[in-house]
């Protein structure tokens, strides 16, 4: 790897480009500077994009009429190093140890996307032209929902009119092991406040004599246990070919679970391992609870009311609306005597699923085994990526997720990491896929 | 009521004296502190013992042989005043309006104890001495269990020999009507921590594989309901003649719930009103329950660890171990797979009975007579005054209680009040009781 690469890298990594804290916000419009001045130096036509929040780095080539059109996301945002304390070096030096880079964002998502930029480099300069018309779209607020892409993307619809997303910000199933994301979970959200009293009881005084928000809390959640009435009707079965090729990936799900979480022992849905029910079946589970008195010690309360939020992540075919209906049919059903229910709805995200044997799943295949010389993995993940709906609807393309991240990266805690053997085998990657997809 | 009795009062009300809470511990010994100096300069001797704990104030008068011995018994230290928010004025900075004081121990038991206090005061400043030998012994544990109070009655046995107990720290039925409370329940508390993951998890990396700690609580907390084996095996059944006189007292028992507390429907153990079910039926209340993200928004977490505290109310005969070891039991059987669970015991006070009947308890009820001019209602109450057992147990006297607590005087929540008429009230009770317990 050309030494000037590391320079490149750790320049990008030496800005806080912290999204989430107003007082970085400088940081980061210079961190966007950043990129599309490297963009521009590599011989794309760059611009800064601002938006409501912060701006969108947006960069092509010169568009060659009859020639596919492809767009690279990323993005230039990071998590908030906290707690600084645990972190061996401080988060925005980046250092070399053994082959890694140390630094937050050195994986999630600085090393991802700036792998893509050389790939495209080390192109523009042996061919003087990529094989493709391609567009950059690298934006500054991933990390805290990406609230003004959407827009970005439906202002510029027309001219970013593609054939493809191309998206390195999901993981690796083991380290050398290239791996084609095909599904994510959608998840959908409601908080619940169950009132009784209109205030604060003393527990001696009417204790026995009024309902208990908690109390009637814990019941109305311990019922999610008997399943929401419909809550699985559209869940899509696992397909064959996927429960044999999971079994064959070279990575042991259960002991994985163990290892990472330290759980007692393994939990879930009967009739799948744990890498079926993270990828591929639904779940109900509580964020948060809180009621009453939490400080040290006793205090002989009955709570007025108690509080839960709730997120439900989805499967194919399940819809997000439906979900959130029936789980309040089923909440307002179920609610104890003596107290009343409150229902506020969160955020939503939908699944996505694509086909890995599409044409250019087969490409994006082809590509991960060139460019890591073994067969990819094909794998779902169980979180969520909205943007990649928002590819789906409002450019109307399907995403290759085909991402750089290890198992122990440590995205988003304290000594984030990224190896150079990816960094290097994101540069051959983005080369690959690029003459796959210009086929 | 002379005005220096305000500033007493606002003076006695100022200091943040909350026990559970070990921040405010220097504000707790400046109010032991002050009420000794009260107490010394209305002509008693008066010093504050150190304990373990917080301090506790002990003062007498000149005994002399041959005098009955009472002991006035009440408790300088408060409940925390959270949630602050939903206070009209700041809980430490006493008000007076339309004749009701409004800070946190304006009644519970501030209030209460500052009224024998100015009894005493008004008698020594006319006779120049009491009818009785008095001690009085206010602690600053009462609202965390008066842990220490128990070794300081066995230590200073034979110096506090007594002929009878007198406590004003319970409630009245209704304004205007003077109330002996001849029975208390206990209470027994515990607080259980359920534990998953070693830390916290994303919930889209790996939901569905483990237990969420927080559901299994709620599971496990849901099965309380189902009754604890063993629970209501030692439960002494209401008299005849109890169930009578309450059905008498001037208060409509399930009218008064429903108005006092705003609940939406009345709820409880069937067969039993609202008055039985609070003064002679045993509970189980969830006072404070917490996990995982309660601030706003949606954070897709899987905590860790879930927690609640439990409190149980206790009535004549159960004993408050074995119901600790039959909960315990109850908890780790009924205990959901895939998490570990921790308990731990907290404080234990057992239940009291009196018969109102007694010598002593006609001498109560002639004092309440005299003070209010009404007849005496006989009650028991909900609430627990473990110390009362140990008058019993280490002294070996019955106490009074007669108590000045309104049912709507907010005790433990927010906007605490007491009115001043039942602060006057109070000093003519502690005159006539005197003078009865004299005779």
């Amino acid at each position: 790897m050309r030494e000037n690469y590391l320079e490149d890298y750790f320049s990008f990594l030496r800005f806080p480009s912290v999204s989430t804290d107003n007082q970085f916000a400088s940081n980061v419009r210079e961190c966007a500077q950043w990129v599309s001045e490297k963009l521009a130096a590599i011989g794309l036509e760059s611009k800064v994009v601002p938006t409501a929040g912060h701006p969108i780095v947006w960069a092509r080539n010169e568009h060659r009429p009859g020639s596919r059109t492809v767009v690279i996301y990323g993005h230039y945002d990071v998590q908030p190093p906290d707690p600084l304390e645990l972190w061996d070096s401080p988060p925005f030096e980046p250092v070399l140890k053994e082959g890694y880079v140390f630094a937050r964002g050195a994986t999630d998502n600085k090393g991802q996307i700036l792998s893509h930029i050389l790939g495209v480099q080390e192109t523009m300069e042996q061919d003087h032209e990529l094989p493709v018309n391609l567009h950059l779209v690298i934006e500054g607020e991933e990390e805290i929902g990406s609230a003004n892409l959407g827009t970005f993307l439906s202002e510029n619809r027309e001219a970013l009119k593609c054939d493809v997303a191309v998206v390195s910000d999901t993981g690796m199933i083991a380290r050398g092991t290239p791996t084609l994301s095909y599904g994510l979970r959608g998840v959908t959200a409601l908080e619940i406040k169950v009132t009784g009293p209109k205030m604060d009881l003393h527990s001696g005084v009417f204790g026995g004599a009024v309902a208990n928000p908690i109390t009637a809390l814990a019941q109305l959640l311990a019922t999610l246990h008997d399943r929401v009435a419909g809550f699985y009707d559209r869940v899509k079965p696992l397909e064959n070919w996927e429960r044999e090729a999971w079994r064959k990936l070279p990575v042991d799900g259960d002991k994985l679970v163990l290892k990472e979480t330290g759980v007692p022992e393994l939990f879930g849905e009967a009739g799948y391992n744990s890498v079926e029910r993270i990828w591929a079946r639904p779940t109900a589970e509580i964020n948060g609870i809180g009621g009453g008195y939490q400080g040290k010690g006793t205090k002989t309360v009955i709570a007025s009311h108690a509080m839960a939020k709730l997120t439900f992540r989805l499967v194919p075919e399940q819809d997000g609306d439906e979900i959130l209906k029936l789980a309040k049919t089923h909440l307002r059903k179920n609610l104890p005597k003596g107290v009343t229910l409150e229902i506020t709805d969160g955020h939503s995200g939908p699944w996505y699923l694509t086909d890995p044997h599409s044409a250019i799943g087969e490409a994006a295949q082809r590509a991960l085994r060139e460019a890591f010389n073994r067969d990819a993995a094909l794998i779902r993940e169980g979180g969520s990526i909205p943007i990649v709906s928002q590819f789906r609807s409002i450019l109307g393309v399907e995403t290759l997720l085909m991402g750089l991240a290890l198992p122990d990266c440590r995205a988003h805690s304290p000594n984030e990491n990224f190896p150079l053997e990816n960094l290097e085998g994101g540069i051959r990657l983005n080369k690959a896929i690029l003459q796959e997809l210009a086929r």
